[in-house]
C-alpha cells in the first residue's frame, strides 16, 4: 500500500479506526481495468456465471459476522439493518443467477429469409452480448446492496461483464472484506480474481471512467458527483453508457379525502418512512403535499408527534452531517418556512430528525424557495400545505424528475372517483415508480421493479434494482447469412441451449 | 416564410430549383416543440396510432409520383432507387403498426405480493410509457427511409412520441411533400398536425436538441455533426438520450481460402456493394482485408475491372463531392498507397468510383495511415493486402466501432475449420451486424435486424432499423400497490387488452 492511505472511520466517534487500503494510482487503475478486460472470456460460460453468483451469495453468508461488524463500525447503520441488507444482497445475487440460467435476457430473435418483404430479409439472428468492463461506483448509504457486491456488480457479472468497483470512502474495510468473499466464490469456479476489481480514491474514480477499456458505468450517489462522472463519460473520445442514480425528492401527494379518512395513519407512516435508516434512503419522501385545513392539521400533528419521538441517529459520515445541519438550517431560514420539529445536532456526532412546513403557494409561485425542491439527505421532510388542487398541481409542475412519487387517496377515490386518475397520470410523468397508499422506502428486488426515473433521479431510462437491470450491460449483435457451424450455439436453429426466443415472429419458450 | 430562405438545389447541375421553405427561428422551434408536446395525449391510444401509421404508408403510396420526382431532383438518386426506398419506408411504417398492435413493446411485467422474499415484494406492475417529444435529425443519403417519414419517425410515433424533424438541407422539397402526406394520414384519424413537426436550418437543429421539452433524439449523419449534437444533448441541464448513427468503416475480411475459392465472385460482389447508390450508404464496405499473393491479386483484378466499368454518378450535394475528391486525393497521397482505379471528378458535377490499395502492415504499424481507417463517404474502398493472419488481426486491432463487419470464407471454413470462429468473434467485438459470405449493403427491416454498433458507428447500444428500434423512445414505470380501478388497463389482472406479459415469472401470450 504505497499510495495515500485510505482510513476506515467510525462515524459514531469521528475517529480513524484503521488504515485498510491505499488510494489507487493511475497505473493501479490501468492494471485493474486491463486485468478485468483480460478476464472477460472467463465469464463467457453462462452456467459458470450463474454458479459463481450463487456461490458469491453463499460466501457472503459465510462471512456474515465479519462483514456486518465492519459495516456497522464504518456506517453506524446497526446490525439489524445491515443483516437485512446483506440478505437483500444475497437475494439479488441469486435472482441474477436465475436470470442467467433462464437466458431470456439474451433476447434471441431469429428471422429466416423472406423474399416477399421489401427489401428482402436475409437470414438474420440477433442476441445480446456483454459490453465489456463495467465500472461500478459504490454508494455510501448501502454499504452492501449498492456497493461492492450490490445490484450493479451482480447485474454486470450476470451479463458477462467483469467489474471494477470504485469503493465508497465511507466503508473501505467493508469493501475489502466483501471483495475477498466474492473472489473466493470466483476461485471456486475457476474464475480469475480480476472478474471483480476494487480501487479506492477520488482520482481513481475519474481515471476509471476515462479508461479506454471501460465500456459502461453504474453509479449511485449525489447529483454533483454523478453529474461530474456522467460528463466525463460523455466527453470521452468514445462515449460510454453511464447509468447513474443521482438524487430524488420523492414527492408525496395526500388528497383532501385521504387526509379526512386517515390523517393519523398517514402522518405516522410518513414519519416512519422519512426517518427509516436515519433518512438516508434515495427514496426518502422529501416533499409532501398536504391539504390545508383541519384534516391536514391532524396529519401534520401525527407526523410531528412521531418524528419528535424518534431517537437521534448517526449519519454515515461527518461531511453528510455537516451538510444535513447546514441544509436544514438554510431551508428553515427561508421566508414562510416553519419547523414544528427542528432538525439539529445531537451531541458531537448525532442528529435529530426534523419536519419543515411551508405554504404550497410559496413553492409554486417563484424560484425563491427552490431549495425546498432539492433533496436534503438525512431525516427531514418538507410538508407543503395546499389550499386547492390547482396549487398542488402548480407545485408538481415545478418538480424535477424522481425515482418515486406517492399518492394517498381515500377508498372512494380508489374506485376511480374524482380526479385521482389524472393525478396519477401526472405523477407518472414525474417518476419511475408510483406508489399508492404506501411509502416509497423498501425497494423490492423483483422482475416488475423499476428503480429509475427522469433526470436527475437517473441519467438513463433503465433500472438499478430488479432483474431487468441486466439490460444495461448488453448490446445486440445480429448475424447475417452465417453458416450454422459458425453461429454461436445460442442462435442455432436446433436451439441446443433451450433458450426462450422469437423465431419468424413467434415466441418459443 | 420570413426567415432565411431554404433552397432546393439540383446536384446534377448545382442550380437552385426553388425556394421551398424558410429556416426556423428559435421562436419557430419553440412553437413546434410545444405543439408536439401538447399533441402527445392524442397519440396515447394504441389502435389509433397503428391505424395512423398504416394510413401514412398509404398516403406515401398515393403521393408516390410527386415524392419520387422531388427526391430525384434534389438527390440525383434516380427513380428506381427512390421507388425502392419509398417501398422500404412503407414497409417500416407498416411493421411498426404491427408492433403497436401486438403490444409486446410495452414489456408488461406483473408481480403479485410475495412475503417470502427478502425484502418482501409488494404488488408491482411495470410497463413502458413514451418518453415525450422526439427530435429526429434526417439523413442526406436516404431522403425517405431515414428522413421525415423514416425509421426514427415511425418508431417514435409507434412508441407514442410526437416528432419534430430537423429537415436535411439536401432535400427540403421532398421533406415538405412527405410531411403533407403524413399530416393527411394523421388528420384522417383525428390526430393534430403537430404529431409530426418539421423545422429547417442549422441553428434550428441546435435549438431543437436544447429545448427543455425535447425528451430524446435520433440522428443519422456524419461523425462531426452527430458528435456536436450528442455533446449538446449531454450538456443539457437535464441530459436526454441521443441515438445517433455517426460513421462506419464496415471492414471486410477475406480469408486466404476464400480468395483461393472465389476471387472473381468476391471482387465483383465488392465492386457492386461499394458503388451501390454511388457509394453513399452508411454500410458501404470501406476497408477490405485481402490476402497477398496470387489469389488476392485475382480478387483485386476482378474488383478493379468492375469498378472501372462502373458508370460515373452524382453525389447528393456539391459539398460531399468536394469532400470525396479531397478525401480520395489525400488518401492516395499517403506513402505506399496506390490507386488501380483512381477516384475523381466526372465533368463539373459527377464523380468516378475508385479503388485504393495499401500493404496492411502500413495500417497496422503506426498512425501515419489512420486516414484510411476513417469513413470516406462516396464510391471508394481501401483494399489492404495482408501477408499473414497476424497482420490482418493487427489491422483489426486499430479499428474503431462499426455498424457492420463482413467475413468471406471458404466452404471448408464454413464447417468450422481453421481459426475462422475466432475471427468471427473478433469481428463481433467490432460491429453490431456480422455478415458472412455476403455484403453489408441492403439493411433489411426485420425483428432480428440490428443497425448500430460500437462508437462512432452509433452513440447508444440500440438500433435504428428493425422493429426493436421502438425501444429507444420508451421508459419503464412501475406501479406499486395500486388499486385495480386506478391502474392503466395494460396492467390490470384481467388483461382486458390481451397483451403478452410476464406474470409472477411466467410468460403469458
Amino acid at each position: 500500500m504505497s499510495g495515500t492511505p485510505v482510513w476506515s472511520v467510525d462515524p459514531r466517534t469521528g475517529e480513524q479506526r484503521a488504515h485498510v487500503a491505499a488510494e489507487a494510482s493511475a497505473a493501479d487503475v490501468d492494471a485493474a481495468v486491463r486485468a478485468a478486460h483480460a478476464a472477460r472470456g472467463a465469464l463467457a460460460d453462462r452456467p459458470t456465471r450463474a454458479a459463481f453468483l450463487r456461490s458469491a451469495a453463499d460466501e457472503l453468508d459465510a462471512a456474515r459476522e465479519g462483514i456486518v461488524a465492519a459495516a456497522d463500525a464504518e456506517t453506524a447503520l446497526g446490525a439489524a439493518r445491515l443483516n437485512g441488507e446483506l440478505a437483500r444482497t444475497r437475494t439479488q445475487l441469486r435472482a441474477f443467477a436465475d436470470v442467467v440460467d433462464a437466458g431470456g435476457f439474451l433476447d434471441v430473435i431469429i428471422d429466416h429469409p423472406d423474399d416477399a418483404i421489401v427489401p428482402p430479409v436475409p437470414d438474420l439472428r440477433r442476441y445480446k452480448v456483454p459490453l465489456g468492463v463495467v465500472a461500478v461506483y459504490a454508494a455510501s448509504n448501502f454499504p452492501l446492496a449498492f456497493s461492492v457486491p450490490g445490484g450493479d456488480t451482480a447485474s454486470a457479472l450476470a451479463a458477462g461483464c467483469p467489474v471494477v468497483v470504485k469503493a465508497h470512502p465511507d466503508h473501505p474495510e467493508t469493501s475489502e472484506t466483501v471483495l475477498a468473499a466474492l473472489r473466493k466464490a470466483a476461485g471456486a469456479h475457476g474464475l480469475p480474481d480480476a472478474v471483480v476489481g476494487l480501487v479506492h480514491g477520488f482520482d481513481a474514480g475519474l481515471a476509471l471512467i476515462r479508461h479506454p477499456l471501460v465500456a459502461a458505468a453504474g453509479f449511485t450517489g449525489s447529483v454533483r458527483g454523478g453529474r461530474a462522472l456522467f460528463d466525463a463519460a460523455a466527453a470521452r473520445p468514445n462515449p460510454i453508457p453511464f447509468h447513474g442514480e443521482l438524487g430524488s425528492l420523492n414527492p408525496v401527494v395526500v388528497t383532501a379525502a385521504a387526509a379526512a379518512d386517515r390523517a393519523d395513519e398517514i402522518g405516522a407512516g410518513l414519519a416512519a418512512s422519512m426517518t427509516l435508516g436515519v433518512g438516508q434512503f434515495c427514496v426518502k419522501p422529501g416533499l409532501v403535499l398536504v391539504p390545508g385545513g383541519g384534516d391536514g392539521d391532524r396529519l401534520v400533528d401525527a407526523l410531528v408527534r412521531a418524528v419528535a419521538a424518534t431517537a437521534p441517529g448517526v449519519l454515515l459520515d461527518h461531511r453528510m452531517r455537516d451538510n444535513f445541519l447546514a441544509g436544514t438550517a438554510a431551508r428553515l431560514a427561508l421566508p414562510g418556512v416553519d419547523a414544528p420539529v427542528p432538525a439539529g445536532a445531537d451531541g458531537d456526532h448525532g442528529v435529530r430528525a426534523g419536519v419543515l412546513t411551508v405554504p404550497a403557494d410559496l413553492l409554486a409561485a417563484a424560484d425563491t424557495h427552490d431549495a425546498l425542491l432539492e433533496e436534503c439527505f438525512g431525516p427531514v421532510t418538507v410538508v407543503a400545505r395546499y389550499a386547492d388542487d390547482a396549487q398542488a398541481h402548480a407545485v408538481l409542475d415545478r418538480l424535477p424528475g424522481n425515482l418515486t412519487a406517492t399518492l394517498h387517496v381515500s377508498p372512494r377515490e380508489s374506485e376511480g372517483a374524482g380526479d385521482v386518475r389524472e393525478l396519477l397520470a401526472r405523477l407518472t410523468e414525474l417518476a419511475g415508480r408510483v406508489v399508492v397508499d404506501g411509502w416509497p422506502t423498501g425497494v423490492a428486488v423483483a422482475p416488475a421493479q423499476h428503480h429509475g426515473g427522469p433526470y436527475p433521479s437517473t441519467t438513463s431510462t433503465s433500472t438499478s434494482v430488479g432483474t431487468t437491470a441486466i439490460e444495461r450491460w448488453l448490446r445486440p449483435v445480429a448475424y447475417q447469412s452465417t453458416p450454422e457451424a459458425l453461429l454461436p450455439p445460442e442462435l442455432r436453429d436446433a436451439n441446443p441451449l433451450g433458450l426462450p426466443r422469437r423465431v419468424d415472429g413467434r415466441r418459443e419458450g
